[in-house]
């Protein structure tokens, strides 16, 4: 029995493709001690991945050529060398995109798959929820009454960041492309308005969504949407940079027209990665748990059958294509 | 006996210059009860009154017109009618442009003259002090061995970021304009190095005098000495916006040219203004008082002499002509 997995074919200089990746087939390695290998269900594509990909200095180290994609993915035990760990068991751990994962056990974390659908420890209840949470109460510490306008509304982590704003009581407006995802984000997800970037007057959208101005900025993005939404923020806003995924990641700078606001209006901006806060998933994952498994944070997948589509669902997702989480079910 | 006043006489839509302001006499008022008349000596002439010649919401409400420019300024009690100040006190206060200044005696702040000159307490021992203290140190936070860059660094804040950012062991790069500004700034104000950003290739310098990147940068001018420096900044790096005096304040936009640094490095950037921070004011000038009166904390002054030359030294200001504080003497 073979692994299929999918390796970083080239490097993109332009725009990232399917072309940039490979399918290929490797055998299973064996199980040494401490380790356990790892029937892969889901993989996760982010648009993080998308910076891993170039071959420069920044946050994570960039994606090795030839080798597997790497990434959060989710499965069941076959096998175990790991005293915490039993064939059955289901885990969550960095396996990326092959059917298979060999890994240190220490580095896998069990959950209850019985509690929540397995994919969900990938998505509000996992790495995806406790970025929205960090960003979210450590960065923009939204008040009652405050209004929070979120990014990528319908995304992953966009979606779960305007749920727990509005659970704090602020005024939630996302901004998302198109009136699907538009709709799913104030009828499904509860946010008090939605601008659809892709519709005409962007600036007069969102003066009319944010009539108190805006106190909080999620930017998942970047670009003018971000830069629309600073001519309206308010004395002591903050903007948590999540991502800047409307440049593309592929290397080419990402402006801001116009940081006059950040000191007039005395704004704080930090750019901020997950990887940097262990100390938030302890207090983050279970109560982002409890609230999904409640029904008071809802979500939705996108999710890609089969491995061989998974450079597909990946180029997919940097377009756009998907709303909440992007997954592939291996 | 008339007091002579400047007052703003039109506002600017491009640069400023004297013809927007106007010289005239009135009476002296009577001094009522609670209220102090004072003899001017000093005033300051700061770049964030050109902010304040514009007619839109900003951090400080606009300079209304054909009234007496507003800001810092020092001088002698004439007649008190406060039981805190008799005449003869030496007092800072907001006097603004003038030869006599009637206040609340609450609002005066009264400064040992014997201590400090005057204007020192306009300067370093005064609210351009704590400034540089409060940016400094509660935002940029440098630990020793860190890199700060300093941008006006001959400038009233920055001469006094850079030698407190000395004093907690961080190593200290200024950037001003032209070679005898950056002689003071390395020979007389101890800092470790000093870019001229106007003697040419103003990368390579600063890569040359930051070779181990730039942990904090205190902001004054913006444009593209911050783009430059935002690209050698490190992980966890802080940017602190007090000034963006290379966009001129005439209401035009002032860009940023690649924000993909604060994501990848997970810069902070803050801006702020003094005035939200009336608590930092009892810890640092007691602080920077004494540090001025030891030669701690070296300073100078650029002295236009004569309430008729007020307008010409704030606009030489604007345009970089002072080293250290720009004041008048009345």
């Amino acid at each position: 029995m073979m692994n299929r997995q999918i390796v970083l074919a080239a490097r993109p200089t332009g725009a990232a493709g399917v072309e940039h990746f490979r399918l290929q087939e490797a055998p299973i390695p064996s199980v040494g001690e401490g380790e356990v290998l790892v029937k892969t269900r889901f993989f996760s594509v982010d648009p993080y991945m998308r910076m891993r990909m170039n071959d420069v200095k920044s946050y994570a180290p960039p994606q090795k050529l030839n080798e597997v994609m790497g990434g959060g993915s989710a499965g069941i035990v076959v096998e175990s060398r790991f005293s915490g760990l039993v064939a059955g068991d289901a885990v969550v751990m960095g396996g990326g995109w092959q059917e298979y994962a060999l890994l240190p056990g220490k580095t896998l974390r069990k959950v209850d798959a019985s509690a929540l659908p397995l994919e969900a420890y990938l998505g509000p209840a996992g790495m995806t929820g406790v970025t929205a949470w960090h960003g979210l109460f450590n960065i923009i510490a939204p008040k009652a009454g405050e209004t929070v306008l979120v990014s990528a509304a319908a995304g992953a982590v966009g979606s779960v960041v305007g749920q727990l704003a509005k659970q704090v009581g602020a005024r939630v407006v996302g901004v998302a492309g198109g009136a699907e995802k538009c709709r799913h984000v104030v009828d499904d997800l509860g946010f008090d308005a939605c601008v659809d970037y892709k519709a005409g007057d962007l600036a007069a959208a969102l003066q009319a969504a944010c009539p108190d101005g805006i106190d909080g900025i999620f930017e998942n993005v970047g670009g003018v949407v971000m830069d629309t939404a600073l001519r309206h923020i308010n004395t002591f806003g903050r903007v948590a940079i999540c991502g800047l995924i409307s440049g593309g990641y592929g290397g080419g700078k990402m402006p801001m027209a116009d940081i006059t606001m950040l000191l007039t209006q005395r704004v704080l901006v930090k750019g901020f990665i997950l990887s940097d806060h262990a100390d938030v998933f302890p207090v983050a994952l279970p109560a982002l748990a409890t609230k999904v498994a409640a029904g008071e944070i809802k979500w939705r997948r996108t999710i890609t059958r089969g491995i061989e589509n998974g450079a597909a669902a990946f180029i997919g997702m940097l377009a756009g294509a998907n709303i909440g989480k992007a997954l592939v079910e291996v």
